[in-house]
């Protein structure tokens, strides 16, 4: 598999769904014989590993024609265009990096959370336009309770941003795990507690649509909705109905339903903050999903990689 | 000075400047006989207790009329309203409140540091006019160097809130006191070697313009300025013009030089956060200075109040 010439370099074959340069980074591009996703392309079907960012779609119709392939390494937090029940039925192992995201996409969640919570956009807006308001008392944020949806690395690196601030934190997810938070295991009792919910987990086909009308009306009038993870997880339809109606605080997006999302689907949704689905964009991730993946690609053709892992988000 | 109805009651002449009951509570207002201060009403001349927002002017002219005067409560943080030199030679002791603040001020200062970081303000208006943008790497948090201007109550709690962050912190202020953070004497020096410097300290006539044209060129056309302490301590003409010209990263700014600022001033300045002087608007606050507020009158009437300090924070 390896080339005569330049000789200290592998060269094996790796595909990519799509061009991410992004997150590939300037070693992996040299010691690997990249090539993008072509199921006429011969060569392609004796590729044993590819390249994704998590949300493109891989379904067994296109894993199907790769019968080499033994590992996808998804770049980003979400794998949820991987038909994951087919791969773990091949074998295939799956990793993403949502341990490289992490620490920034956190940052970006506090972001998003205190300027809801402390109605920047409005304050803001209020101030430059000549309509200084009259204070009003806010609540204290170490009289609020957060509930975290899904205590990944991404949500457990926003519980730790939260303790300074003084809030009370529980979290919900499928699975119990011992964490230094309490564990609620029905989502709608958490929402129904939380005065704050930050939606932090991994999606997919199991979580559709999970923040349906019911958990918004359990986080209730005064409540904020938060969603850092996939659009897929909220029912938008049922937020906006939710937010317009005043039966629900308030919510701060950086993801959508679809992306990007329409303008107009925003216009007259009152207490909203909207970012472009941002939070992964920082340096600190690039140098780590590099890093992550080119580590990965190594362990995987050194055969040191573990093996029967379907979701692992390194390989340490 | 008791009257003897209704009779648990003490009912000690306390004055006031200003009307603030958010600040003052229904259990001062019933345990202390309250007056406006009028210089032409006797019993104000032997008045030994004042309340006053701390940005109150209060000179000697005024403190010359109220020879009984013996302690100045001021709600809030700053205290530049008053003729500290004047007080101090009079013995008349001075506290104010911002360790009452300290946690919600800093609360907010996060919120409006983040939401500058993050740009929040530009990212929510460009989803919602259509315009999402292609995504920039902005830097990570964590490789960032974060000034703090007065590491009192305020600028401690933003210290602690900023760690999980994982950004380096230092400070500056009139004198080196052992904390977990590194001590630069010079404020230019911090300037130059922070990303975000945040402004903390107690306002009063020695540190009037202190951020000043050179401070905001060694901060840098990357920097961010942060100011929650008062407006002034910046320069505001020098810093918009430094926003304007682009030598400047941007300005989070709670404090005006003068309140409401006039909004044309802030046209056309970039990369801005504004909100409406509302840091400490916040029910932990109120319910914080209501309760230190009667805790020092009760120490003062009853003796137990330290003597001699000018400016304390607490009768703890």
């Amino acid at each position: 598999m390896t080339n005569a010439s330049p000789p200290p370099k592998r060269r094996e074959l790796v595909l990519l769904t799509h061009a991410v340069p992004q997150w590939i980074g300037p070693d992996v591009e040299s010691e690997f014989d990249l090539r993008m996703l072509d199921l006429s392309c011969d060569a392609c079907r004796h590729a044993r590993v590819m390249i994704t960012p998590g949300p493109a779609k891989l379904g067994a119709d296109i894993l199907g024609e790769l019968p080499a392939l033994e590992y996808i390494a998804a770049v980003g937090s979400g794998i949820e265009g991987i038909d994951i029940t087919y791969a773990a039925r091949r074998g295939i192992r799956i990793t993403n990096s949502a341990i490289a995201t992490a620490e920034d996409v956190a940052d970006h969640t506090l972001a998003i959370t205190l300027a809801l919570y402390a109605r920047i956009i409005s304050l803001d807006h209020a101030v430059r336009t000549g309509n200084w308001p009259e204070p009003a008392f806010r609540r204290s944020l170490r009289d609020l309770n957060v509930g975290i949806v899904g205590l990944g690395a991404i949500g457990a690196a926003v519980a730790r941003r939260l303790a300074p601030f003084g809030c009370s934190v529980k979290w919900t997810g499928p699975r119990f795990r011992d964490t230094p938070y309490d564990y609620v295991a029905d989502l709608a009792g958490l929402a129904e507690w939380a005065d704050i919910l930050i939606v932090a987990a991994r999606a997919d086909a199991s979580n559709a649509g999970m923040i349906n009308a019911n958990v918004l009306d359990r986080l209730g009038a005064e409540g904020l909705l938060v969603n850092v993870s996939r659009g897929s997880i909220v029912d938008e339809d049922a937020l906006i109905v939710a937010l317009k109606q005043n039966r629900l605080g308030g919510a701060a997006l950086d993801v959508f339903r679809s992306e990007p999302t329409p303008a107009e689907r925003w216009k007259d949704v009152p207490n909203i903050v909207l970012s472009p689905h941002i939070g992964g964009y920082a340096l600190g991730v690039q140098r780590n999903i590099q890093k992550l993946l080119r580590e990965n690609l190594h362990a995987f053709f050194d055969g040191s990689m573990q093996k029967g892992i379907v979701v692992q988000e390194t390989n340490a």
